[in-house]
């Protein structure tokens, strides 16, 4: 029975039995917030699953190095462990050995180090409590126009570092309303209460600001970067707050995109914007993430030569080089905007001479808000083995992000299996070669304990959940088609006519975009080899072919069927498998905790639901244009 | 150079020349507060006509008469006027007179009475100050939770009353928040404030309440209509309310209705609902008026036996005389909901024995929203000349009642010409007979003063402005179409796959709901001859013909043209006529005053601006759908 007003998600360890002997007594005293937290979750972890305190014999020792790097090193001396590392590390290090033992796992000797320096959640949390695409409640980091820092906030940094992640961005990419005072001094008190608490377990802390800043806060005339009294406000305004919030790493900024303000309004280039205010906090050893999602939001449906894909790549790629050595492009995984299914951003595979970081979304905006299950870590991980000419993404990036799906939620993110891409994730980003399958696994027996029902069954349905969230949903990477004001349930021509350019442009004979060598050109930033690939019908794959084709719907797929067949058996299908996972869910009844049990329930209700309507919908709004029925006779409506 | 916070409208005499002799010197004084307000508009309005002061000589004398009636008679004696009648005549004679004299016209003498006793607004006005479906500002009846009594209370109710209409209904018929306690005393201060500066100008104050207020207000556990607990809360509610508010003349109702409360709920009959509060108001010469607009607003769309067009009637004519005798069923003009075109409700035509109140929409919630122009009257006028089989609608209504389009802000009508609207409403419901043609001269005349091209032109912009709407947006009665949150601008499939009940099923060959004797049956409901007119396609109405039925795009209408083709060309020819329409009031700059022309013109920019989209939008989605060009190669976006 759980007391707390939150859930301890994977880090509510359980009783063990046959703990190896050094689990009886810790030796050593670190002296580093970050050490002194590793021994504080050591002791209190080691307890809870169950150790004897013992006064000799074989100990856990704690060596801490001096430093701020984040590797540990495991070892072992006789039947004692020795956990070494500087402060940082050995906090990984504590919370690698209890997720191990909790596991009952092998221990894993060695050194151990993440794969990037920056590792980070992005919340897209307003001042006013609210969660711009938040699907877990209100925020835990603002109420009422105000930072809050509470005991919640301290539990969340513990679960960030227990999967290795260090940095969170507190405000929405969107800075509005009071969360444009955050720069100003206003809460500098609350600001630094909450570095402090993340800092503790590792965490640095980000604000996003607002490019137009120094008018809106500074009263200044312009906000163009290049002008002297732009660039004075930004240095004075940095070297106050970053004295005021020592645990401050730096800025998030959206610029130039959906109407926000950036340096293009000043006819400058996104390089010079990024640039200025790298300048005003590099002396305080910070960083811009820059994000690159700028494209034009306010197209003409009617004109078909913009495509919205190509923006990003053909904004930033000419500046390659030119950005500045503390920015740090922020790439979103694929061209256009967290769909179900997209390529890879051309910016994560070109790019020579530009730090990047990618940018996935745990929030499940678009893929089910948390109401469906969608375990995105085989998507992350497809997007981080991608091979493109200059090699992997993954042995390209400098950094990792991911939109926050955490809220205020007992179970923080809504739906209890949503925890999983939150877990995934930092494991992910801690060791690129995580097995999203394993992972998988392993949050499952974290979560819900050992029973091999149980682990199969939720292993199963995570690992099957995206694609079978794919196939009832948007075919063939063709995007969108949900309901505009929400984003959630299905709209096939919601966005037809609108400003977003994200069209699919179906006649009754056609649909799709051409983005080959004969259409947009799009498939052309790839470069020559998978430009081919992706521009010739015959070799793009298939689960992209509507991405980058525009198709009849009698064109003959690889196994035979037509486009449109295959549309039509995805969308039963997926239901199908959608109504089985719910299935397998309830037969767990008894075997998970019963409020957990409920909650993922109700969720699979609604899933299930949503998923017959958008099949029917995408079925009947196909064949209302096709007329051409379904093969095996199955129900469409008119 | 107007001084005030807002416009006068209609009501701002200016100076003429050849006034009558009689205009220099009133005669008599009223007692009752309507026939003082009379005497003090005429001796204002005359000053603002420009009589000079006589003392001696032909007058206009006052004869008021004792009761409560809104009858009035002009006649002549010698050079002398006399104005006689009950204190509420005295006040539309009074107005009648400033009219007459205002527009130069010949005096028109004799007797003069209303067509029916209830002609009234309806005020969606939320208790927070907003509006739903508000195009004009905030609400000048609410702030911040609380009903407010200001000048403009007073100045609104002159307006309704110069235009003869006595009744204003304050709220929302979607009663939340702070309007729930209406009812329980918390404003019965504010109420009577504006109930007796309402009441000077003849206008009572009508209340929407929750039928669930038992409940809401009451703690009681039910709102069982039949319930004596239920009733007995309702009688004493009733008897405190209408002792405090004086002015009070009864409930609008919206009663299992889109999520209303209502009898249903409780297995109850919607007379049997309507039936208990007319007990409750009856003691206090209260009414009840009791709104049809009931359907299923859940709605599968893949169910096609249920047809939301036929649901009032279904509900109501089985009832038929079992409506107590201060109960008025509210009916909208059309079966669905104030689409550009839609036929006369069946219940308007149909109902033998029970009390009906017409509802219109002056507010342009599908009509444009008070950026497009669209005189309304003509509408209005073919709905009340309409005939059924038991005669003409109008013959056979009780009451009449509009949405009204007023908010706070300056011209009280967001779009100058949507005061017409106004006007034309209060008019028509006064005199059945008006000619909406005359009424749109008048309204010019009295808005923009006497300059002929000013009048001309205005006038035919009015005129011609339902039907350039209608052609440029939602073809031939199908309705909808629109974007579903807001009801602006176009989304052809944005209805279709919902829970309204508005579908148009198009594929690539047909279009339109069947609602004939071989599909829903709906044009049954009309009896047997206009249901044969309406069921059989030869003798449909043309503008109605995808109201009724389902079509293929190859169907010939009566001029030779396919359907698919006259859809085309009407919106052609509509965006061309708003564009027309602009240019017309173009050329008005310098003839009307500067601040109304250029609030009109960048009107006429958004209208136009979104008659292009709809024409481009409505266009492109039946290209797509079929591939049939325009005929004549007019540029059709794929």
């Amino acid at each position: 029975m759980m007391t707390d007003a939150y859930s301890r998600l994977w880090m509510d360890w359980k009783k063990r039995d046959n703990l190896p002997p050094w689990t009886g007594r810790i030796v050593g005293e670190p002296v580093s917030p970050q050490g002194k937290a590793a021994l504080r979750e050591l002791q209190n972890g080691l307890a809870a699953l169950g150790t004897i305190p013992e006064t000799t014999g074989p100990a856990l020792q704690l060596q801490e190095e001096p430093g701020d790097g984040e590797n540990f090193c495991l070892r072992r001396e006789g039947e004692s462990l020795i956990l070494s590392g500087p402060g940082r590390g050995l906090l990984y290090g504590a919370f690698s050995l209890l997720r191990q033992l909790a596991l009952g796992e092998e221990i894993l000797f060695g050194e151990s180090a993440p794969a990037w320096p920056i590792r980070m959640l992005d919340h897209w949390d307003n001042a006013d409590g609210s969660i711009e695409r938040g699907y877990s409640g209100p925020s835990f980091f603002f109420s009422e126009g105000k930072p809050v820092c509470s005991a919640r906030t301290r539990d969340y940094a513990r679960l960030l570092a227990s999967v290795g992640l260090n940095g969170c961005c507190l405000n929405n990419v969107n800075v509005d309303g009071e969360a444009l005072y955050l720069l100003t001094g206003k809460y500098d008190r609350e600001l630094r209460e909450i570095g402090e608490t993340l800092g503790e377990y590792g965490v640095s802390l980000w604000l996003c600001v607002s490019f137009a800043a120094p008018m809106e806060q500074g009263g200044l005339p312009t906000a163009d970067p290049l002008v002297g009294e732009v660039r004075r406000w930004w240095r004075e305004t940095c070297g106050r707050l970053f004295r005021a919030v020592p645990g401050l790493a730096g800025f998030l900024v959206k610029a130039d995109s959906e109407g926000r303000a950036g340096p293009q309004t000043y006819g400058r280039s996104q390089a010079e914007g990024a640039n200025m205010l790298a300048g005003a906090v590099r002396p305080y050893g910070g960083s811009i993430l820059w994000r690159c999602f700028v494209y034009n939001c306010t197209q003409d449906w009617r004109d078909q030569k913009t495509d919205r894909a190509r923006a990003q790549y053909d904004t930033f790629a000419p500046l390659d080089g030119q950005f500045g050595e503390n920015v740090y492009l922020q790439i979103k995984n694929g061209p256009v905007d967290f769909q179900i299914r997209e390529p890879v951003s051309p910016l994560l595979v070109r790019l020579e001479r530009t730090q990047r970081i990618v940018e996935f979304q745990l929030a499940q905006e678009y893929t089910g808000q948390q109401r469906h299950v969608c375990y995105l870590a085989p998507m992350m991980k497809e997007v981080l083995d991608f091979s493109g000419p200059a090699g992997r993404v993954k042995d390209r990036l400098s950094a990792v992000c991911a939109v926050s799906n955490t809220g205020a939620d007992f179970n923080w993110t809504g739906h209890d299996l949503a925890a999983a891409n939150f877990y995934a994730f930092g494991r992910l980003a801690w060791d690129l070669d995580s097995d999203p399958t394993v992972l998988a696994r392993e949050w499952t027996r974290l979560t819900f304990g050992d029973d091999p029902r149980v682990t199969e069954t939720v292993t199963d349905i995570l690992l099957r959940s995206r694609e079978v969230y794919e196939r009832y949903t948007v075919p063939l990477g063709i995007g969108w088609m949900c309901y505009p004001p929400t984003h959630y349930g299905p709209s096939p021509e919601g966005y037809e006519y609108d400003r977003w350019g994200t069209y699919h442009r179906a006649t009754h004979r056609e649909i799709g975009v051409e983005r080959g060598p004969s259409g947009t050109g799009y498939s052309e930033q790839y470069g020559p080899e998978l430009g081919r690939m992706y521009g010739e019908i015959g070799t793009c794959p298939e689960e992209l072919l509507l991405f980058f084709h525009r198709l009849p719907y009698d064109h003959r797929m690889k196994d035979g069927r037509t486009l449109l067949q295959r549309i039509y058996d995805d969308h039963f299908r997926g239901c199908e498998e959608a109504e089985a996972m719910a299935e397998a869910w309830d037969a767990l009844e008894g075997l998970v905790p019963e409020d957990a049990f409920r909650r993922v329930r109700e969720r699979f209700g609604e899933q299930v639901r949503s998923a017959r309507e958008w099949r029917d919908v995408i079925n009947s709004w196909l064949y209302r244009l096709t007329l051409i029925p379904d093969e095996r006779g199955r129900q469409i409506w008119l």
